[in-house]
């Protein structure tokens, strides 16, 4: 079979299957995702019972035009038929609709095969999300945009067993900048499988990137398989860690989620980056797409002691070091400030800290090759920090060195944070040497 | 020496040393917090070099009116002598300015001590952010209100040896309505300590909650002894818990952070709630002010089944257990939902998920006596989710069981999350687990 993704993610055209006169059925929305999207190729609207919906002209299931892809939004008992109607004027299907095997329904899984094959036609899904493609204005998802918008256009591209985890981690990637190539809801994988999306991630030219929510694997040895064949980075948000969690995965996703140390022991093989939660994988798919180095020693500047003090407790906790500064750094440090800067590493710039102090500070960790990366700490209610810090901070960003922010939330720093776009920002000092140790 | 700390928290007049022409001046917004503040008693600018102050009538060092508080915002170096000169008409005084012991000037330290003992004056500070009693209109602190607002008025008191962070923690504290009482940064402990702001704390009627940053203990036997006296809950925020945090400590309030693991034992023996880190902290405190029982077997339901597969995973790393619902619960919720929706814990509502199912779900959770706490998973990028969520929420505030929301940040979420106010909220799935350890 011709299982080639690039149908899915870069199609000419597409049938849309469901296609609806309600404005807030999925079928509907899909299809006013694709226009509203700007998708460049031709949109199909599919229904026996509609003319005309949305301004264009409705086909019947048996007399559609031939088209790359046909996206299936109906009730699941009829999804057979009909692409056994629609086959010969497809590449392509993509399901999304539920109700298959993950409801008990396994026969309609072995019916969707058996089509499949007879057609020689590969049918992603059942079950799942959709797929988006941002660099094809490609929007094949059935949650309106008021509620999941395109994420901002990037080369970070995200493949997920679960399709309500990928959506709010897209919304969510929205909100801090984090810009996004390709995005995979996989579902059931009936025959197109979590391996065959990596690999297609791994050798695509618009992706830098890859970030991956996984309960269970299809097959891990395959998925090891084509992850040698590249180093590009890979960061796994891992769900069914525990007990609790293994048997919670079992009644979502169907999957065997399998004995974590192994799955660990694979990753570190593979050198992927663990996170522990969706903001840590987030934040470090955000640092991870600007720095390609990994990170170990790292040099800390702070406004607050205290914070200082936090950071380096959870640096040292996650298996990193706090750097050892060179004796240049420190006395090009010492000659820069006021006394009262403690100029070791935590540098403590004290609450009379100011954007400017801020920027000497960076610079010098930035250039000391005893630093792999740097935690800036703003406390924003410190009356001499003000908005100048966000240009001094985003200039930084284009240096080889990995800078993670943390910013507590407030009245006034919360309007600060939101402008730093270019750098991972986190509210708790903690949280900075976590997502650090992601991309360790 | 009467140290009765009342003196500090309600004073009825308030001398202030250091009150400036020059707006942006220390001394000036301590005054300009005390003014903007509403505070309700007398307070008196006192500078040798100015008639009036905003309005107000200035007084000499020499010549001011018998005050129950002097505040002390003046140079180092001038603080020992004005406090001589002022002694006679004041009841205590605090001394926010810096330059003391903490930059190796012990001597002055020393000159305040003999002082304070030869005036029977009790010395807060030096080298503090201040305090603040949201119950008495009371903002001694330096930083204007544009950059550190009251907080919201509370029953949760904080007292910490940081006052960067302290400020960043209240700053933050608005942002997710949590309700303060008092606040005591304390410095260098001249001769107010931290276990006796504790004991007063412990004592105090406006105080439900003690939030509690420390990095070295003045006198660790002292606080337990004092700790022992009452079950008030406190929820305690440690830095310097390693070789590097402890370093960094040393270096930030000179404090000996000493052993985390006989800290550790001792915050067990008094059931102190750890928090991991200032998120933790304030979300803690939010609960435990609300909601005195300890929580040990979750329930948990949601809408996306990978969100509530992390949420168990985390429940089990720290320890907790998820609830074996009873069988009048599991009967219930079949009853109530279709049969796409998962009645096991946790409860999978899936992605049709309306606002009323979760106030079905939520509300069988609470009623079943196997469960301690419960964990609101919340994807608002599901369409049939609307703000109706934020009302059934805040109504189940009143109930005598935790709940945290996981609801991640997105373009509709945020908005709906700042609705809910009543409840802590979290954005990451593992979050919710670690707020409910620190009340475990």
């Amino acid at each position: 079979m011709n299982k080639s993704l690039d149908t899915f993610f870069n199609p000419n055209s597409i049938a849309v299957f469901g296609a609806s006169r309600s404005i807030d059925k999925p079928g509907r929305v899909v299809l006013q995702n694709l226009i509203k999207g700007n998708f460049g190729g031709d949109v199909y609207p599919v229904n026996p019972n509609a003319k005309e919906i949305g301004g264009l002209k409705v086909y019947d299931p048996k007399n559609f035009p031939k088209s790359d892809l046909g996206i299936f939004i109906i009730p699941a008992k009829f999804v057979p038929e009909t692409i056994e109607i629609a086959a010969d004027k497809l590449k392509a299907a993509l399901v999304i609709s539920g109700g298959f095997g993950e409801s008990g329904n396994v026969s309609l899984d072995e019916e969707l095969l058996k089509i499949s094959k007879k057609n020689d036609l590969p049918i992603w899904g059942p079950n799942c999300l959709g797929l988006m493609n941002t660099h094809h204005n490609l929007n094949l998802t059935f949650l309106p945009t008021s509620r999941l918008p395109m994420p901002p256009k990037g080369k970070v591209s995200v493949l997920s067993q679960s399709g309500a985890t990928v959506a709010s981690v897209l919304d969510w990637a929205g909100t801090i900048n984090l810009g996004i190539s390709k995005v995979a809801s996989y579902g059931n994988q009936l025959n197109v499988y979590d391996y065959e999306i990596l690999d297609y991630f791994l050798k695509d030219k618009e992706t830098d990137v890859i970030g991956f929510y996984v309960e269970g694997l299809k097959d891990g040895k395959k998925l090891i398989e084509v992850a040698k064949q590249s180093d590009k980075p890979v960061i796994v948000l891992k769900a069914g860690k525990t007990t609790s969690g293994i048997r919670a995965a079992k009644s979502h996703t169907g999957a065997l989620a399998g004995n974590f140390e192994v799955f660990k022991g694979v990753s570190r093989q593979m050198r992927w980056g663990m996170a522990r939660g969706p903001e840590e994988f987030l934040l470090a798919l955000k640092a991870r797409s600007r720095w390609q180095k990994r990170v170990s020693k790292i040099g800390v500047v702070t406004c607050g002691g205290g914070f200082g003090v936090m950071v380096s407790d959870s640096v040292e906790e996650l298996g990193m070091t706090l750097s050892k500064l060179s004796k240049e750094t420190t006395k090009h440090l010492m000659t820069s400030f006021p006394k009262r800067v403690s100029v070791k590493n935590p540098i403590d710039l004290t609450g009379d800290a100011t954007p400017e102090m801020f920027g000497v500070a960076i610079d010098s960790l930035i250039k000391d090759e005893s630093v792999d990366a740097v935690v800036v700490v703003l406390l924003m209610q410190l009356p001499k920090l003000n908005s100048e810090i966000v240009d001094i901070l985003q200039n930084f960003s284009s240096k080889d060195k990995p800078i993670v922010v943390v910013s507590p939330p407030g009245e006034y720093a919360s309007g600060i944070n939101k402008l730093i776009k270019d750098l991972p920002v986190v509210s708790s000092p903690e949280k900075a040497a976590g997502v650090l140790c992601v991309i360790h």
